[in-house]
C-alpha cells in the first residue's frame, strides 16, 4: 500500500511513518516542518519506500499533487494545540478546518480508496455523560480547537456520503510517548528542569485528563482502517480511565527528583475552553480486539525520559 | 436597537427586516444580492430607519466596517440550498463556514452584544430520535450543507465561549410563506405552470418533511433572543408534525388545478444527503411561550399563493 501521511513529521505522523515503513509499505509524508521535525524522520529517510514533500495543507493544488496515485491517506496535520484558540482565531479555522477540505478535494480527485483524521475528545466540549461514548448527547463547543475539528468530521461525513469514501474518524485523548512535543507534561517538565524549586499550575490542579501512549494510538487506528466495516466510522482512542493533573505533577516530579512549591492559578479549567474532566468510552474500538500496553503513568513516565534524553526539542520550541 | 441582518435582501432576511423596521428598529442589511432581491427591500428601502450595504461576507473587512456601532446580527446569509453541494463542494465551505467566521470577527472586534444564527435541521443527518430533540445523539453529516452548518455553530460556541459574545443558533426545518424563492414548492409549482400535465418526483414521494412558515419562524427568533437566558442557546424551530412530499403535491395541485401524471425517480431520498424524514422537538422554544400560527398545509398553499402573484422571481431564478 502506498500511505499519505499529513503532518508526517510531527508527532502521531512521524510514529505511523516509522510503523508503516516497517510493515513494509510505501510512505509519502506531507509536512510544512512549522512544528514537525525533520529529526522525527531522519530514520524514515533512509528507508527506500520513503518520500518527503515539504509543503502546506493550505496549498491544495501542492496537496492534490502528492496525493496522486496514493490508495489510503492519514491525515494528521493540524494546529494541534487546544489552548491559544482565542489568542488568533483564524488559526483553528485554516489549518484545522479550511486544509481538512483541501485534503478531502485530494482524496476525491485522485480517487483515493481511504482516509483517516484525527480529530479529538475535544469535540464532546463539557460533555454530559461521562466516560463520552461515539454518540454522546449533541454536543456544545467550548474551544475554536475543538469547533474547527468538528468541522473537519463533518466535511469528513459528507464528503464520505456523497462520494462514497471510505473513512474513519478517531476522536483522540492527549496523546502521549516518544516525540512529544507539546502540551501540559511538556511544559512542566520544561518549567521544572529550568527552576525545579517552583511550579505554576494552570487552574486548580484538579482537571480530570486522560491520555493515551502514542503506539497503542497508532495500534488501534491500523487496527480500525483495517477491520471497520462500513463506510463511515467513528472512534473514540483514549485509555479506560484519568489522572488528575496533580497525578502528573507526581510523577514528573518523581521522576525529575524535584521537589517545587506548588503554585495555582485556580479555577476548573486551565484555560478558556479547557475541559476540566475528560474520559472517552472506548468500547467501541476494544470491541475490534485493541487493548492498550501503557497505563497512563506509564506513558506519562515515558515521555518524560524521551524529553530528558531530547532536550534539543526544547530549543525549537517557544 | 441597530440590527445587522446578513443575507437581509434574502428571504427570511428581507422579512425579519420589515418586522424589525415594523417595530422601530434602525435595521442595516447586509447582501451581495446574489439569490436576494432589490424587489424584497423596496418597501423596507422608504424607511429611513433601513440601510443597505452591497456586500459580500467572504469580504471580511467590508463586513467589519459593517457592524460598527451595531447592537446585534442577524446572521442570515447563506448558501441556503442543502442540495447540490456534491456538485460545487467548496461553496458551502466559503459562504457558510467561512463567512460565518468572518461575521463572527466582525462581532469580536466592534463588541457587538448579540448574535443569532440560522443553522439547519440538517445538521441531525439522519437523526436516530424523531422528533428530533436539540441534544440528539452526536449526528453525522450527510450534506455538505449540513456540514457547513455546523462548522458555523462550532465557531460561534466557541466564541461564546472565548469571548463572551451572547449568541441563539437557531436550528430550522424548511421555511414557506412570502418570498420564498427555493425548494421543493418552488421546483414543483414552476414545473406545473410550464407543463401541468405532468411532474417528475426526486425520490419516492415518501419523504416526510416538516415546515414552518416564515411569520412563525420570525416570532420565534424574536422571542428567543429576548427571552432566553444564558450565553449561547440552540433552539429548533419547525413545526410538531409533518407531512409527506405527496401531501405537498396534493395541495399544490389543487392550488393549480392541475392533474399531472407523476413520475418518480425512486429511492428513499431526492439527491444525495436528503434526508427521508425531518420532524423536529420544538418543546424548547413552546417552553418560552412561542406557538406557531400556521399549520404546514396553510403555509404551502400561501407560499403557492404568493408564488403565482409573483411570478416574476421565476425568471430571476435559473
Amino acid at each position: 500500500m502506498h500511505y499519505l501521511v499529513t503532518g508526517g513529521a510531527g508527532y502521531i505522523g512521524s510514529n505511523l511513518t516509522d510503523r508503516l515503513l516497517s510493515l513494509g509499505h510505501r510512505v509519502t509524508i506531507y509536512d510544512n516542518f512549522s512544528t514537525g521535525f525533520y529529526e522525527f524522520v531522519e530514520a524514515a529517510a533512509k528507508n527506500p519506500n520513503f518520500t518527503c514533500i515539504e509543503g502546506d495543507t493550505l496549498d491544495g493544488d501542492k496537496l492534490k499533487a502528492a496525493a496522486r496515485g496514493v490508495d489510503f491517506v492519514f491525515h494528521l496535520a493540524a494546529n494541534a494545540d487546544v489552548r491559544f484558540g482565542v489568542e488568533h482565531p483564524r488559526r483553528d479555522l485554516e489549518q484545522n478546518t479550511i486544509a481538512t477540505f483541501n485534503v478531502l478535494e485530494a482524496v476525491r480527485v485522485n480517487g483515493v480508496q481511504g482516509l483517516a483524521f484525527s480529530s479529538t475528545g475535544s469535540v464532546y466540549g463539557e460533555a454530559k455523560v461521562v466516560p463520552t461514548p461515539e454518540d454522546a448527547p449533541f454536543p456544545l463547543q467550548t474551544s475554536l480547537y475543538g469547533a474547527s475539528k468538528l468541522a473537519g468530521e463533518g466535511m469528513i461525513a459528507a464528503y464520505s456520503e456523497g462520494f462514497g469514501i471510505k473513512a474513519t474518524i478517531f476522536r483522540f485523548v492527549s496523546i502521549l510517548g516518544p516525540r512529544y512535543t507539546h502540551g501540559h507534561i511538556f511544559d512542566f517538565f520544561r518549567a521544572l528542569t529550568t527552576d525545579p524549586t517552583r511550579l505554576h499550575v494552570l487552574g486548580n490542579g484538579r482537571q480530570r485528563k486522560s491520555y493515551l501512549h502514542v503506539q497503542d494510538c497508532i495500534d488501534a487506528m491500523l487496527l480500525a482502517v483495517t477491520k471497520a466495516e462500513g463506510r463511515l466510522n467513528v472512534f473514540n482512542l483514549g485509555w479506560d480511565g484519568y489522572c488528575e493533573v496533580l497525578d502528573s505533577i507526581g510523577w514528573i516530579c518523581n521522576e525529575l527528583d524535584a521537589k517545587p512549591v506548588l503554585t495555582f492559578a485556580g479555577g476548573e479549567r486551565g484555560w478558556i475552553g479547557d475541559n476540566p474532566f475528560i474520559y472517552l468510552d472506548t468500547k467501541k474500538i476494544c470491541a475490534l480486539g485493541w487493548t492498550p500496553k501503557f497505563t497512563i503513568e506509564q506513558s506519562v513516565r515515558e515521555t518524560l525520559r524521551w524529553l530528558r534524553d531530547n532536550q534539543w526539542v526544547f530549543a525549537q520550541r517557544t
